[in-house]
């Protein structure tokens, strides 16, 4: 089966080109081809569809790596448009269909841009790690999220993300996830993220909206860009006429062919 | 780069097949590769490269994913014999050097037999694990191991490995792989192992030598062979006339181009 691996400001994933519709994606062959030691590895699948509904041409079939679907991942879109690129099948602002919907997203050199859901500030609750209870807003991006900064007295590096942060579980009775917010100045912020259910991760788009939403809430404004430096790199999110836009890196490293029948697929 | 992935009960490699010596490897390209989220991941990477002694054609060249070099591992052997046949470079017997010396392999279908320096149990220390302290016997490999046996009240699986055991730094002034043992008759036990400065793996050649000879040594018998349950799957030891052997699966899963420039490097 003809693979190529690329990552998104360290979100990686592994694609599969299925224009003609030969590959049957199965809980087990996602789980397996992710494999870090037996498998390719990677944090989710994209497999590349043809979609023929006339809002778009292709659809990103998105997989977590443990075989669970997903709707929507904004580092992932970035590489699967990135894929539709370098293979000469779309070019300038590309459309595609998501389970969350038609995405659009624009290839700008080495960043590309994708629209996300505009996230909405709408509460505030407390996360608690170790001895540091820290109070935070409650941001909705499709998903849910809780952004905390934290006091100049204690460093983003020094925080023990090795155990997931303690919420309140009336508030948030499907999980959440908990980033951590120090400020650089008023629209550059450095964060870091424990994704919900899983761990901490080197990158979180939805994340970087939310603290990002926060960021320029805090600084009073609407509309305007915040630079958002994530374990795996830098993104920016702009805001402007009610739209959210997530811009970053995304590169293909490798090509190649796996053996399903090795990988015990 | 032409890559290949495969790997050994669970301890993954990139290959890079290199017969024409025109790779030149450097701490920093091979810590890009084996990153496993920027490049391609593996455990470390084994360059194929020519070798002009008279007592070998191929020379394993085997780096560590941190980007140091390493003298040899039996689970990397496996994977370098399984290339070299798999390429129809070699059949049968094969013989290549490493950095320890020359390695006799030998295929027998899906497993390989690798010829291991035959380990020395050496005298008795302990390992402490939260609140459990371990006796276990010294025994050397070419590096240090200790293996302790669990007593039949605490179940292998219950073994917190995140972190470190702790051991006599006066013993093991280089510091020690630690091997958790669990009977499961004379000679077939399962292992756990946390390996020097580094984490619990999925697998430990070495170890499974060492762990293979405490069997052995309590069973009373100098030759025999040992099934050895690792968490990456099964291997068995046999010792002959002085020889030691460790058998095991190795498997190349898939190939193909690494896009040095996307990976930084």
């Amino acid at each position: 089966m003809r693979f190529l691996k690329g990552h998104g400001t360290g979100n990686d994933f592994v694609l599969l080109p299925d224009l003609d519709g030969r590959i049957t994606l199965t809980p087990e062959l996602v789980a397996t081809l992710c494999d870090r030691r037996r498998g390719i590895g990677a944090d989710g699948v994209l497999r590349v569809a043809s979609f023929d509904g006339g809002e778009a041409d292709f659809f990103m079939d998105y997989w977590n790596a443990d075989g669970s679907l997903a709707e929507m991942c904004g580092n992932g879109a970035r590489v699967f448009a990135r894929y539709l690129v370098t293979a000469g099948l779309a070019a300038g602002t590309i459309s595609f269909m998501t389970r969350a919907g038609v995405v659009r997203a624009v290839v700008e050199g080495d960043a590309i841009s994708v629209e996300m859901t505009p996230p909405k500030v709408y509460g505030v609750s407390t996360a608690t790690l170790g001895h540091l209870t820290l109070a935070g807003a409650a941001v909705d991006v499709g998903n849910p999220h809780l952004v905390c900064g934290l006091p100049a007295s204690v460093p983003l590096e020094s925080l023990d993300l090795t155990r997931a942060p303690e919420f309140d579980t009336d508030f948030f009775p499907a999980g959440v996830n908990v980033e951590f917010v120090a400020p650089v100045s008023e629209r550059h912020v450095r964060m870091r993220v424990y994704e919900r259910g899983s761990a901490e991760t080197m990158s979180c788009g939805t994340g970087a909206c939310a603290v990002a939403a926060v960021a320029l809430r805090d600084a009073g404004l609407d509309d305007g860009t915040v630079s958002v430096e994530v374990p795996g790199g830098q993104v920016t999110v702009r805001f402007e006429g009610g739209e959210c836009w997530l811009r970053g890196p995304a590169v293909l490293v490798a090509e190649g062919d796996v053996d399903l029948r090795a990988i015990g697929a």
